[in-house]
């Protein structure tokens, strides 16, 4: 470093025709306080509307927030109305008979299905922001809430309690996404990625569809279990309790429903077939077993529906240990994938439609229309994808098609159910069967591997964990793997060497682009990430080692010593405290080299931060540039320090030495 | 969009000027695989000095590589002895009184302080590659083990049990330290950040010196807890049994303690005086009990110390449970500390002297000294700093002074021990509290704020929780604020506009650098993390409202309307199948608006998974730049595409509109 005293007048010098890097102007702590919160929580800035805005309209805008239909409501057109009737009774048609399958899935009574198919779309036509979510139960959550419970209080022996621990958990459900929503934590849904859903709902319908082997097979007894091992031991352990009958019929309603899906999907403009295929395969499989007394040779049936709407539950609450416990686990858990599904299903039809739906706002409809329905014999409801995809083909316009729905429900309830005391159980597993199997998304895994390895395996790890060991614990195997993968992100960074590419000024990785080329005597690193404290002492030991690999490359071919490390910080988003400790070491590290060590594009924050810590004092306020190519530029112009006027005819004087 | 196509072959004729991005060229899988594997695991590549060897030179050097004695120890020289000579007694004076109070400490039989000061030492001395760690017990970890093993057996009541715990506790923490380092698994550590630390030592400090009160006022009951409200409540709830003998005697030699830390703070020439210290007060206190017999009237003496080399205790291990867990959790928690404070120490000291330390290796040393240990009655050690820091300040020159250290201490276990019999425990703990005070390290939090207020927070919450509630309970606080700030850093990225600096192709952030100018028509977005599931629903929203907000601001002002988006993908390291469908969508969103997407930079593995999930064909090959300049010069060239020479006399015309 002996040459460095005598140099430095004429870096200086150079340095006028270079941009000088910027620290940005120090603000009040409250203000970058106020700032980081807002960005954190209110990304979408949904106060912006109500700027500059009369008090009187500042009210009704707001109530218009919370209850979207008193935007839409007004502008309602008949046109509309016609279109939503059409939807609204065909998703109808669907909602009664998976209605009913999936409260028995849940091991709940079939009329709760009903029930829930009635009052919750009522509350999220108010306030809903989806105009094409349908909304209902959904299978998964209701095996979950089945599987859950059900460690906890046998539905068999004690239904009463059973029955109201369901409440509760709906409630408590409901209440968590609406605190999600009101405390702007939407975000926590993200972490469940598209990779993580694929594999658990892929699980999930694989679990769900081996359940029914207990409707197809008309078994007695069959365990509690959900894992497939669990299912299939129980299965064949009891081989000669299956019935053909019952197996039979469900095999041919399953044949009917999957050619309909099928046909429906080749044209799409026949939708309504698959649509209505359940309540025909209910009617036709009621029918037959009441011509054929089927029911009194094996073939089991719902049997009697209560008539009449929902009676009211916010009675049967559960309060007291330890059955609180059990059910406030069920209400998080079962609510969080409730919320991830309804979230995702409305945004992506809002995507093909060209509107916004705002998060947040949809986790409150969503929770309120849950709170509510607790309080009136209703279980666990979301957007199911099925039923929303639907509603979607029929040509719904807004929310009002669940109000259709709602009313079609309403009558068959007052009305209708005891049409149903016939309805073979085996009917409603072939109906679940149909509609799981679309769950299972192979495609998507498959464009995962070929994407992405890690995504793979986050999504193969939920459905593992899924099928083979809990729907819990599917869930959290693939929630883990995801951060996992965060925070390897951060604690082993990429670091790259860039080279020159011919004939410019620009620096790029030398991996990434081949014809680059060296710049004698500087060696010039990429920092890919963050430098935190999970990464600092990573870094000094890989930059480090960068160093040792150049000056071995460069002794073993002979060429110029090495003089200068440049420090690319463009990626670097942020410094703490342990990356500027690290900075200062690897500034050591290379002083005692005598080597240089120069920074080029620190960000806004990390230019604050190294100033408030005095680093720059430490480096030299001369070795911080704006880009690689200025920085290449002063190093060279050291390094041929005998020719000082080259920097200013060429830019890239090392090509012609 | 409707001139899109006209001006499209005009472009392309434009890029032949401009630099084409690469596609990396594909990997096979197994390769990547391992490449980050190796990237993951062995950052600092070890094997790198096995290559080109002979079998036999490949042996000795990996024997050299696990007992760094076979490296150093043949170079050893007198003049080496001389000065580890020294600083062994030196470090052999204040680990006999610091041993012998930190075994109180943790409730354990005083004698234990000797026996762990004897073994560890000697297996550091062959396996360590620090050549400053002073090798003992510490005031943190015995503390914890005194409060978790105090959780399950009552030290007074069953002593036998509790000693036996300590022993199979210290066997499961170096089982896990020696574990992490071959597992190559040292990575964990980095997850106590700087900041944690200083919180953490600050709380356990505070904690410790409050235990104290109970040694010098004489105290016969105390709480069983840590916490600062606890034990307050229980120095002050037995004010009338405060002994005033011992409260003097304790502030007498707690002044003369800390008056002897000053003055070698001054003159760091003499530091053995500060070193030499506790020992002499030791002597004084033994002496005046000894002559005033003092023991008589409430001052509180260690009693009999068994003479003789440390017990075997491999056979004292208790495997049953419910010990079991309390073991293995008490060992985990400590031995994780342990390993922190012991590697921190040795790379600082390294540090200094300009040599490297491989925390994998140290991690396998301190851990193989604890097995051993563990096996001979002693309880866990690891390398604290204030012992490190008196024999880096007394001249050791390698791990010999840790082999100095054992021998004096052997020395006193076998002939000196009764003289330690009218010892009395307020000494211990005015020695105790002299070296709490330093690990009490203000001006470091201080920093902390100024430099950065997310990592103060967390130093707080370490400090809090540990002094508050438990020493459990605030590292897990610390550790979670710390890996929350990781995981907020990528799920609410910074995303930034960017405008040109004048004169110059440079683009850069328009908040960083005020004198930035608009480019007209075009809007420049830097999005400054990886682009996962975490972030990509943030992402799509917060780029919407830049888009929002650009558009009203150009209609306000009356400018040209918004034509291109460019993302500057500089800093987006990687990313997700969830991120390739936010940007899909965001390329939905734009083309409705009749926006122009262009990517400017991409990386390579960004450019990989584009290209593999074929989103390089949605927006077209021919809208990816390689630098944000070129990307505003082709798109200009095309707003401006009725003078298409502009862009060849002049980089940028915008500025001459």
């Amino acid at each position: 470093m002996g040459n460095a005293d005598y140099v430095y007048p004429s870096t200086n010098e150079y340095r006028q025709c270079a941009h000088p890097v910027a620290v940005p102007p120090p603000q009040p702590f409250f203000k970058s306080f106020k700032n980081s919160l807002k960005e954190t929580f209110f990304p979408d800035d949904p106060l912006r509307q109500f700027k500059n805005k009369t008090p009187s309209r500042k009210f009704f805008l707001g109530l218009q927030y919370f209850l979207p239909i008193l935007e839409w409501g007004p502008r309602y057109t008949f046109q509309f109305l016609k279109s939503d009737l059409i939807s609204g009774i065909t998703i109808a048609s669907l909602a009664i008979p998976q209605g009913i399958s999936y409260a028995k899935l849940a091991n709940l009574p079939p009329i709760l299905g009903l029930y829930s198919s009635f009052i919750p779309p009522l509350i999220y036509a108010m306030m809903g922001s989806s105009r094409d979510l349908a909304v209902g139960t959904v299978a998964v959550a209701s095996l979950l809430i089945g599987s859950m419970l059900g460690d906890e209080v046998n539905a068999t022996e004690n239904p009463a309690l059973y029955l109201h621990l369901a409440f509760t958990a709906t409630f408590f459900a409901g209440l968590l996404q609406a605190s999600l929503g009101l405390l702007r934590l939407g975000f926590i849904v993200d972490f469940l990625s598209h990779a993580t859903i694929v594999g658990f709902m892929g699980g999930a319908a694989t679990v769900v569809i081996l359940q029914q082997l207990k409707g197809i097979l008309g078994l007695q007894h069959f365990t509690q279990s959900t894992d497939i091992i669990s299912v299939l031991r129980s299965v064949f352990s009891q081989i000669h309790e299956w019935r053909w009958e019952s197996g039979v019929l469900g095999a041919v309603f399953l044949f009917f429903l999957l050619l309909s899906r099928y046909f429906s999907k080749k044209r799409p403009k026949f939708f309504w077939i698959s649509a209505m295929a359940p309540l025909t395969t209910v009617i036709l499989g009621s029918l037959l077993v009441y011509l054929t007394h089927a029911e009194k040779h094996g073939v089991d049936v719902i049997g009697n529906l209560k008539k009449g709407l929902n009676p009211p539950s916010f009675g049967d609450f559960v309060f007291t240990s330890p059955y609180l416990t059990t059910a406030v686990k069920t209400g998080m858990i079962t609510g969080i994938i409730a919320l991830a599904e309804g979230i995702a299903v409305g945004r992506s039809f809002a995507m093909f439609k060209h509107y916004n739906i705002d998060g947040n706002k949809e986790m409150v409809a969503i929770g309120t229309m849950n709170i509510v329905g607790s309080c009136f014999s209703c279980y666990l409801t979301t957007g199911p994808f099925s039923r929303s995809a639907v509603n979607f083909n029929a040509g719904c316009k807004t929310a009002m098609s669940n109000v259709v729905m709602a009313i079609a429900v309403m009558f068959t309830l007052l009305f209708l159910t005891p049409l149903f005391h016939y309805t073979p159980l085996v009917v409603l597993s072939a109906i679940i069967i149909s509609a799981m199997l679309g769950l299972i998304d192979y495609e998507a895994a498959i464009h995962l591997w070929k994407v992405d390895k890690f995504d793979f395996v986050v999504c193969m790890g939920a459905y593992i964990g899924v099928a083979f060991v809990s729907v819990e614990v599917g869930l959290v195997i693939a929630v883990a793997i995801s951060v996992l993968r965060l925070l390897l992100f951060v604690a082993r960074p990429k670091t790259f060497v860039l080279g020159n590419l011919p004939n410019s000024t620009i620096y790029r990785s030398v991996e990434q682009y081949p014809t680059t080329n060296d710049v004698p005597g500087i060696l010039i690193l990429q920092i890919d990430a963050p430098i935190y404290f999970a990464n600092s002492s990573y870094l000094r030991e890989r930059i480090s080692r960068w160093i040792d690999e150049e000056e071995d490359k460069l002794k073993s071919t002979g060429e110029t010593s090495l003089q200068y490390v440049i420090f690319n910080m463009s990626a670097v988003g942020n410094i703490d405290t342990s990356g500027i400790s690290m900075l200062e070491e690897v500034k050591k590290i290379t002083d005692r080299r005598g080597l240089k060590l120069v920074l080029a594009n620190p960000g806004a924050e990390v230019m604050k931060k190294l100033n408030k810590s005095k680093f720059i004092e430490t480096i030299g306020k001369e070795w911080i540039y704006l880009t690689v190519g200025e920085a290449v530029e002063a190093c060279n112009y050291k390094l041929h320090t005998c020719k000082p006027d080259a920097t200013n005819e060429d830019s890239q004087p090392w090509n012609n030495v």
